[in-house]
C-alpha cells in the first residue's frame, strides 16, 4: 500500500497535516500590477486585461440576463430548483435578528443587524460550469438583503456559462459581468464605470484570485476567507463501506491537482480495500487524471486509538469531514475544528456540494479553526446603538468619570461630567 | 471660523470621507523581519526585540498574576467591576445558538457553534493605561468559551501596567504577557516557547500593530479586523448643547494626533459655538496638545438638507456616531453604517467606550460598511453538520447526481449513485 502512515506520532502531524503553500511573492506582483490598471483606466483596462489573459475580447462585459435565450433541460432546472429551495431554507433559519439590553436603568444597548450593502461574488470558471456556486453566494446574499449584488465570472468566447446565466437569472439578478481572475476581484474592489464597487468580496477561485481577494483589503475591501485547494478528510471503521469511501475520495480527487485527500481508518485493512477500489473506479472516471494528480499526495492514515484519531481529525481542521463509522453521530459531537461534517456512511459530501442546504464555500487550510464557511451572516454586520435616561446617567456617568481619568483619559470623563453638572442644576 | 464646509456637494464627499492612508511599504519591511526572527528564534527574539523596541529588559515576560501586590484605588475597583457586569450582561445576550433544519424529509442540516479555541489578545499601551480594553476583550472571549486566552501588553520596566493587570485578574486571567508592538503580535501568530500560538488574534494597537496583524493572515492567523485611528461623527442641530457637542469632539481628539473629528450640522451657528466651546475647553486640558494637534484636521460641516445629511453620515462610516438632533432616535433608525451609535444628546461617547456594556473595538477608516465591532461571535465560528436517512437519499440522491453531471463533475455523482445502487438493492 502507496501513502500510509501506521500510528503516527505527534512529532509527525504537523506534517501529516501541512497544505501545500507556495510562495506567492510573484503572484502578488502581478496582481499589484492588475490593481494598479483598474485604478488607473477602469473598464479599459479591464477589458485589456480579458483580452491577455482569457482571450476573449468583449465590448461591454455586462450581461443582461433577461433577453438571454437560454436551453437548459427541464431535469436539471427542476434540479436546481429543488437545490435553491433546500439551501433557502436551511440559510433562512440562520438570519440574525437583533437584540436589545437594559444593562442599568436608563442604559439602553442594543445591537441592529444591517446588510452589507454592496457586495461582489466571485464564480469561477474553468474545466467545470459552477453554477452551483452561483446559488450558494447569491441566496445568502438575498436573504440577507444587500442591496447591489453584483456577480462576476470568466468570459467565453459568446459571454457566459449558460448554466451560470440560467441559474443567476432563475434566482432574479438581472445581470453578471463576465470578468475573471484578479480583474474581476479588482474591478469590484476599485469599481468601475460598469462594475460597482464592493463592501466585501465572496467567493472561491484560483491562487491569483485567492492573492487578488488579499490584495483588496488594502483598499478597504472585505473578504469572506483566504480559500485554498479543496479538502476531504474521510474517518473509517471496520463498519465503513470501502466503495463509499473511495467513492468520497475521489469526488474530492477530481476537484483539481492540488485537492488535498486524507483517510483515517481503525482498520488497516479497510485502507486496502479503498485503495484497490480507488483503482477500480477509477478506471472509468472521466476526469481520472485529475483525480490521480490529486491522489498521488493523498494520505492514509492507520490509527488504533480512537482518542488520537479525534484529535488528528481537530488538528487538521478539514474543511469537509465525512465520519463514516458506525459511531458517527458520537464521534461528530467531539469534533470541535472543521467546515462541514458529513455524519454516518449514507452522507457523502456530495448532497452538501449542492443540495442538502448547508454552503459549500467553506474554510480550507486550517482556516475552520477560526472561520465558519459561507452563510447569511457573511453578508451582515452588527451595529450597536445606546441610549441613556437622566436617570441612567446619574447611576453610571460616575462610574465612566472614575474609569476615564484612571486612563488619563481627562477630556472623556469631562464629556460625562458637563452633562452630569447640567442634570443637578 | 476654520476647516468648516458649507453645503458640500456630493462630488466633494470623497475627499470628506477620506481617511488618512500611509504608504505602509516600509513598515511592512520591518514587520516581516519581526515575524522572520521570532519564527527562527521564538522567545530569544521576543527578548531581544523587547530589548531593542521598548528598551525594557525582561527575563521571563510571563507574568503570573495571583502574587502581584497590586493597589488599586476601591473606588475604582467598584467603577470596574460596574463595568464589568454591565459589559457582560449585553455580550452575553449575543451568544448564538445553534439550529437544525429538516429542508427535506430526512435531511437534517445543523449548524454547531463553537468557539474560537486559542485567542490571542493585544492591550496597547502608550500614553494611557488601557485596562479598558482589557474588559472588551477577555469578557466576551470568556463568553465565548475559548479554552486558551493570551493576552499580550507592552512592558513597563517593572513588568507591566498595574491597572492592566488588575483587571485582567479580576477577570480570572492567571497570567499576562508583557510583550508589546508587532513582536507581540508576532509571537502569538507563530507561537514561541512560552506563548500559545493564536487562532485569532484581536485589539487595537499603532500602525506596526495593525501591521503585523494584517501580515499574520499568511501564516493562517485570522484577525479581529483592520484598525486605523480611532474617529467620532457628531450630528448636531439648533438644539444640541455646543459644551457638550464640544466636550464629545474633545474626548475623540485627545486619543492621538490622528484621530479623526467630525461635526455634521443644520445650523451654522451652532459651528461657531462648538468652536469657541472647543477653545475654552481645551484651556486646562491635560492633554491639550494631542487634542489639538487632532482638531487641526478636523472638519466641521453645515448641510442644510435632512437627507443629504443622513446620506453623508452613511458615506462617511463612522466608527462612533453620536446623535444629538432632537430627532435623534428617527434619524438613528436609518442609520446604514456605522460602528457604535450614542443616540441623543446625553448619550456621550464616553460612556460605550468604558461602561454602558457596548464594546469599544469598533471598525475603523469606513470597515463598518463590512465589520461589526468585536462581540462574542468574533470569538465563535460556525460548523455546518449533516445527516440523511435512506428515505433522504431516495429523494436528494437524483437531484445531486443531476446536478453534478451537470457540472462535469462525475465522481460527485457516483459517490450518491454507488450509494443509491446499493439501497435499491
Amino acid at each position: 500500500m502507496k501513502q500510509v502512515y501506521n500510528n503516527p506520532p505527534r512529532s509527525e502531524w504537523d506534517e501529516i497535516c501541512r497544505r501545500p503553500q507556495e510562495d506567492p511573492e510573484a503572484m502578488r506582483e502581478s496582481v499589484a500590477e492588475i490593481f494598479a490598471q483598474v485604478s488607473r483606466d477602469g473598464d479599459a483596462a479591464v477589458r485589456r486585461l480579458t483580452e491577455q489573459y482569457d482571450n476573449v475580447s468583449l465590448g461591454n462585459y455586462r450581461v443582461d440576463l433577461s433577453p438571454l435565450s437560454l436551453d437548459v433541460d427541464k431535469k436539471l432546472q427542476e434540479a436546481i430548483r429543488q437545490a435553491i429551495v433546500n439551501i433557502t431554507k436551511f440559510h433562512q433559519a440562520h438570519i440574525p435578528s437583533g437584540r436589545e439590553i437594559e444593562t442599568m436603568p436608563g442604559v439602553r444597548c442594543r445591537t441592529k443587524y444591517m446588510p452589507i450593502q454592496s457586495v461582489g461574488l466571485y464564480v469561477p470558471g474553468g474545466s467545470a460550469s459552477l453554477f452551483s456556486t452561483v446559488m450558494m453566494l447569491v441566496i445568502p446574499a438575498q436573504l440577507a438583503g444587500c442591496r447591489q449584488i453584483t456577480l462576476c465570472t470568466p468570459p467565453s468566447a459568446d459571454g457566459v456559462d449558460p448554466l451560470v446565466a440560467w441559474t443567476a437569472r432563475e434566482l432574479g439578478l438581472e445581470e453578471i459581468y463576465a470578468i475573471g481572475g484578479a480583474q474581476a476581484i479588482a474591478a469590484m474592489a476599485l469599481g468601475t464605470e460598469t462594475v460597482a464597487r464592493a463592501d466585501k468580496i465572496y467567493g472561491p477561485g484560483n491562487q491569483y484570485v485567492t492573492q487578488a481577494k488579499l490584495y483588496a483589503q488594502r483598499y478597504g475591501t472585505a473578504i469572506d476567507m483566504p480559500a485554498g485547494p479543496s479538502e476531504v478528510l474521510v474517518v473509517a471503521d471496520a463498519s465503513s463501506r470501502p466503495d463509499w469511501v473511495a467513492a468520497d475520495l475521489l469526488s474530492q480527487a477530481e476537484h483539481g491537482a492540488d485537492s488535498q485527500v486524507m483517510l483515517i481508518s481503525s482498520d488497516m485493512s479497510l485502507i486496502a480495500s479503498v485503495q484497490s477500489q480507488i483503482e477500480v473506479q477509477l478506471a472509468d472516471l472521466p476526469r481520472a487524471e485529475i483525480a490521480r494528480a490529486a491522489l498521488s499526495h493523498a494520505r492514509y492514515i492507520y490509527m488504533s486509538d480512537h482518542e488520537e484519531r479525534l484529535a488528528l481529525v481537530n488538528t487538521y481542521a478539514p474543511e469537509h469531514l465525512i465520519i463514516a463509522t458506525s459511531d458517527a453521530e458520537v464521534m461528530a459531537e467531539r469534533v470541535t475544528q472543521a467546515g462541514s461534517i458529513f455524519v454516518g456512511s449514507l452522507c457523502c459530501e456530495s448532497l452538501g456540494d449542492y443540495a442538502s442546504g448547508t454552503n459549500h464555500s467553506l474554510p480550507t487550510a486550517g482556516w475552520a479553526r477560526s472561520y465558519a464557511g459561507v452563510n447569511v451572516n457573511s453578508f451582515r454586520r452588527a451595529m450597536t446603538m445606546q441610549t441613556i435616561t437622566e436617570e441612567g446617567m446619574r447611576e453610571l456617568g460616575p462610574v465612566v468619570e472614575t474609569l476615564a481619568r484612571a486612563e488619563g483619559l481627562e477630556a472623556h470623563a469631562r464629556a460625562v461630567s458637563i452633562r452630569l453638572s447640567n442634570l443637578e442644576s
